[in-house]
Formats: C-alpha cells, sequence, structure tokens
C-alpha cells in the first residue's frame, strides 16, 4: 500500500489541513470539489472549459459506463481519459449507490448484485472483484470499493449487516486491485466508511476499513435524508477516527455551507451533483448566497450573475441576458449557469486553502457565511 | 441609399463573385453562410466559440425577439449586440416568415398583420412601420423589409397579390427607415423579392423593389416545399435581375450542393437553420458528405468526425465519443456536433471564395461533389 498523499498544512486548533493528491495524471490539491461527470462529461461542459475554470479532478459513475457505452468501448478508446478527452486526474465511484437507487429487480447476495438497467431492462451481475476490474480498465486514477450505501431511516440490524458485506466486499475489493495491477501501480484504491447513523456500526467500520488498509477513505452513507444535525453529528464522530495521513472524502456532499463545515472537521475531498444540477435547473451560486436565474425579478436586471466572479459568463452577459435564455428554453443557458458554478466551486475551495495556509479559518467561514447569508433563502 | 457592398472579383465565365459587405461591426467577406441565432444565441454555442470558429455574421429572429424577451429588454441592454455579447455584425430577419407560419390566427390587411403569439397566446399588431422601428432599435446592421412568404404551392392570384402588398410594404419600410435613422446610417436595409414560382411575378418584384432601392436583395420565397429543380429555375430567372454592385442574398437556403448552384448564380449570402438544427438531430457534415453520428456504425469508431477538419471536435473527440453522448442524451453532443458543423459551413464558404478568386469555380465545385457524393445518401 502506497501513500499518494501529502498534507502540506494543517490549522491549528482545528483538523482542517490543505495538502495533495500525486496521480499519474497530476496532481489535486486540497480540499477540492470534485464535479460530477456521470456518463463520460460534466454534463454541458467541455474538457477545456472544465481546465480553464481551475478544474483539476472530475468523477465518473462506473454504473452508467459499464451500461453505455460499455467498458470494452472505452477500452478500445484507450481508457476513460482518452475517450473523453480530459487527461487530469479522474475518479470513479464504485456503482454501489446507483445500483441501489437506480436499478430494477436487485438481489443482493455476499457474491454481489444482481439487476435490471434502468436503460434498457437487460440483466447484469456486478461482483466486487468486477467492480475492480472495470474501473482498472477504465483507468480510472483513484478507484472506490463496491460498497452498499443504506438508505435513511434505516434500521439498526439491515445497516449492520449491510456494513458487514461491504467490509467483506471491501476485502475482496483491495485483494482483486492489488493482484490485478502489477506493483508499482499508479491507481489508487480507497475504502468506504459505512454504518448509517450508528456511531459503534461507523466505529467497527473505520476500524476494519483501515486494517485492510487504503490509499485513501471515504464517509459514505450520508446526505441520504438524514437532518444536517445528524449529518454533522455523524461526520465529527466518524472523521477522526480516519488516519491523518490519508485523504479522507465525503461523497456527495457540496453544499457551501456544509463543505465549511467538513473540511473543519478534517474532510480533502468532496463530490456533487449540485453544482451541476441546479445549474441546468436555472439555481446559480453567488457570493451573497443562490439566485434563481428564472425569476422574473431578473428580466431586466443588466448586471452580471455575481459581480465578483471572473468566470466567462459573468464577464460577458447579464442577468437579463441569462433570465431570457433560461426561459427560451436556451441550451446556452444551461452551459453558462453548469460554467458559472463550476468557477464558483474552484473558486471557493481556493478560498478554503488559502484560509487554511493562512490559519484564519475562522474567520474565512465566518466572513463566507455572513455575506451567504444575506440574499439566500 | 448608400453602398455597403463591393465586388472584388468576379469568376470567368460565371456569375459567382468574391467580395465584402462593410458595417459598423466589421466587415463580413462573402460569399457567406449566416449561421442562425433565433432567439438571440445560435443553438447551444457561445459566441466566444462563433468566432473562433470564424463566424463574421449571424441572424436573429425579430418575431421572437419580439414576442420574448422584448424590445425594451433588448434596447435597455445597449442594443442586441449587447445583450447577446457578440460585436460582429447581426442581420435580423423581419419576422413576416414566422408570422405566417408560426403565429395563430393572423389577420393580414394592406395596413399589416394581427395575430397571436405562438408562446402565450397574446395579441400583437405589426406593421411594416414597426418592424422596421424594432430592427432599428435592436441595432441590427443589416435590416430586411417585412415580407409575406407564399407557401407553395400557391395559386397564382393569391402569389400576385401577396407580391403586391410586399411590395407596397417594401415603400413604407424604406420610408419609415429613412425618417427614422439620421443620415449617415451605418444600418442597411435590404428588400425582399417574392413572387412565387410565377417569373413574370418575380421579375415585376424585381424592378419595383430595386426602383424603391435598397442597400441589398434577398431573394425571399424559396425553399418552401418546391422542388429543387423548379427552385433552380426560379433562382436562374431571378438571380441576373438584381443589380451587380448590390448584395444577393437567397433566405433560407443551405444544402451544400444548393450553395454551389447558387454562387455559380451571383448570390452572396446565405441563412440556413439546417446545420445547426441537423447537428441536434445527430447529423454532421463531413467532407465526404452526411453523417449521422448516432448510428450503431459509429459506437466503436475511433476517427474523428472528418479527418479533414480541424475544428475542437474534430481535434479532441472520436465518433465513438459523439455517439457515445448523442445516445446517452447528453448537451456536450449537441454542442460538439454543431460547433462542427459551423465549423464545416465556415470551410465550405472559405473553400467557395478562394475558388472564385483564383478563377477555378467549376473545378472546385466538381472535386466537392465527387467527395461529397462518395458517402452521402
Amino acid at each position: 500500500m502506497k501513500n499518494c498523499f501529502e498534507v502540506l498544512k494543517r490549522c491549528k486548533n482545528k483538523n482542517a489541513r490543505a495538502g495533495r493528491i500525486v496521480t499519474a495524471h497530476g496532481i489535486v490539491n486540497t480540499p477540492v470539489f470534485i464535479p460530477v461527470g456521470t456518463q463520460g462529461t460534466v454534463k454541458t461542459l467541455s474538457p477545456k472549459e472544465l481546465e480553464e475554470a481551475g478544474v483539476e479532478i472530475v468523477l465518473s459513475n462506473t454504473y452508467y459506463l459499464f451500461l453505455r457505452p460499455g467498458v470494452e468501448i472505452i477500452e478500445k478508446a484507450g481508457g476513460l481519459h482518452k475517450f473523453m478527452g480530459w487527461d487530469r486526474p479522474i475518479i470513479t465511484d464504485s456503482g454501489g449507490y446507483q445500483v441501489f437507487s437506480l436499478a430494477d429487480l436487485r438481489k443482493i447476495t455476499q457474491e454481489g448484485v444482481e439487476f435490471q438497467s434502468h436503460i434498457d431492462g437487460a440483466r447484469h451481475f456486478l461482483s466486487p472483484e468486477k467492480i475492480i476490474e472495470i474501473q482498472v480498465s477504465l483507468g480510472s486514477d483513484i478507484i472506490m470499493c463496491f460498497d452498499e450505501c443504506t438508505p435513511y431511516p434505516c434500521e439498526r440490524d439491515y445497516a449492520q449487516q449491510s456494513m458487514e458485506l461491504t467490509l467483506e466486499w471491501a476485502r475482496r475489493c483491495r485483494k482483486e486491485f492489488d493482484e490485478r495491477t502489477s506493483s508499482p501501480n499508479p491507481q489508487c484504491l480507497f475504502g468506504i466508511v459505512q454504518g448509517g447513523m450508528h456511531k459503534d456500526l461507523r466505529k467497527r467500520s473505520a476500524e476494519e476499513t483501515m486494517g485492510i488498509g487504503f490509499e485513501g477513505y471515504a464517509i459514505g452513507g450520508l446526505s441520504v435524508g438524514e437532518s444536517q444535525d445528524l449529518r454533522n453529528e455523524v461526520l465529527e464522530f466518524t472523521t477522526p477516527l480516519l488516519p491523518e495521513n490519508r485523504p479522507r472524502y465525503l461523497m456527495g456532499v457540496g453544499q457551501p455551507r456544509e463543505i465549511w463545515e467538513a473540511v473543519e472537521k478534517g474532510i480533502d475531498m468532496f463530490d456533487c451533483a449540485m453544482p451541476t444540477r441546479n445549474a441546468r435547473n436555472g439555481q446559480v451560486l453567488t457570493s451573497t448566497g443562490k439566485v434563481v436565474i428564472k425569476n422574473a425579478q431578473y428580466k431586466d436586471d443588466f448586471g452580471p450573475l455575481d459581480p465578483e466572479c471572473q468566470c466567462y459568463t459573468c464577464r460577458h452577459f447579464s442577468r437579463a441576458y441569462l433570465c431570457h435564455l433560461f426561459r427560451a428554453g436556451e441550451i446556452l443557458a444551461l452551459r453558462l449557469n453548469t460554467l458559472h458554478n463550476i468557477h464558483y466551486m474552484v473558486k471557493l475551495f481556493e478560498q478554503i486553502r488559502q484560509a487554511i495556509e493562512e490559519d484564519r479559518y475562522d474567520q474565512a467561514k465566518r466572513e463566507f457565511l455572513r455575506k451567504w447569508h444575506n440574499e439566500s433563502s
């Protein structure tokens, strides 16, 4: 087991840290926001735009790519980086979340999951070994173990049983990964801590997962419908259980307020579809809060989305134009909103990293939240 | 009446010519293809992408902009160029085509047209004077007269009556334009020759329209359902009736084969939604003909859309990736296809202008059609 992670700076009196993950496709500065590129593209954006916005890593979904276009095609293309024209790091999820939330008629056994594709109803079987094989073939820089993500609320018995299954699968993933890849393998394998909202289960999951040993550790099973207080409690409890010298990845969380909370608990990585999905629904992130650009009040507002933003959208177009494009159903609206939101997230994390480096996290967080609160609902 | 047009080179033995139109927002080299930006954007593309592709002028639709966002908002934004972030020339159509094809419950009188919006059913009245007022306010570089575009087939009586109405409206448009705009006005006003498929009506329409006097002349009422042979016949008859020293604009035609035919008859300007609309339907233009990228045969085709093309799409992505994106319903597919098709049209016209300048139009046309024919259906 190698170390792809380096902590460069720790906050005084906080668990927040700035660091970097080194991959075969370049360096990822942490804390980092990872845009979601479900089907081999961050929706509406080109790789060039992502690079220009300063995006250092994207996430792609194994489940989707497995079903369409299929792994064979991406392998023939020379891997996912070449297929999608993106030469910076890629993380792929395990598909667990999608199998359990999207697929039909799934049947879970110790061996793996049998399910029907949500696209064409075709039957498939995925095991921990198969999931690793797929991600290795795709050429992902960071590979995630196959896990079961339990819903909320969830009976304790089921949460425990599911957590034990995830542990067993993690062992098999580690084994498959190590056997399948020659040493030194530039790819990294991350384990996922589950256990629902139960602290003892989280503790066991964290300890056993660390016992197996991974290049990084994710906290899964949060942001599944629980309250923010409960999420914070589980996060506050679980994060310190994870090793200091490995990246910690909070899956599926991406609201600015939550990010500030999680970074100070020691989280390094975030992925979330919110910034891109909301952009396509006409909701943009600005320095003073969220703006619903389709609202009538913006029809004749000739200022930029965010006066503090220097993205292509804010430099060239008014709220009035973006409001018009959205109402007229123009694809350019979705592009320009998405570009802005991604730019916003990149800048937010630059701000967070700078605050850590300059040891003024509390102050920076307070300033951010004061402004953010002003106009947001 | 001023002259915004200059012929730089005439083909020997052909009516094809290379020239340029000078506007307040820059020069347009002719023959030129004008991408359609119906609602204040060429669908899916940013102004930056259009500029990088070499687009020198775009068309926007008065009818659409009048209904949404409304002229007042665009005026407040400082005109259409500022509103859409495009500082090169803009031509606006008169809205006639849309009023007669899209609007509901239209009532045509000598005075103008009363109709209901296809968006919200609101009642509106547009007259030649109002149409000019709108286009002047938008700040279009080239303004079109309000005309009635007759369908095909069309009774001779109706075609004649309609053509006379268009003539009367042209006189009122010229008057309104001249009164409304201080001299020297950098905007240009183009007349439209109608008359359906009837040569004598076309002749009268051309003569009378020229009698009024415009900065350029469009041939309208073609590409409305007639055969290509009939269109060619009308075009061959009508084009030479128009003055040599003014730009000639064939409205709504944009198939590569037809463009080669029309340029050699003396046409300088074309607009057509085909390249952008087809791109969004998964059909792209290549040096060997049209390619339906969604077809299964491209699933594992790792070559570019067109090996001869140097656009962003062709330099970075394979047919397999574009096929995947399209089948997966990704917006990036529509963007990349559109960018390619616009690039294709720009390059096609560069080829055409070069052939005129080097006096080898016939040869260039033959070469083009031989290759185009090879793989297209």
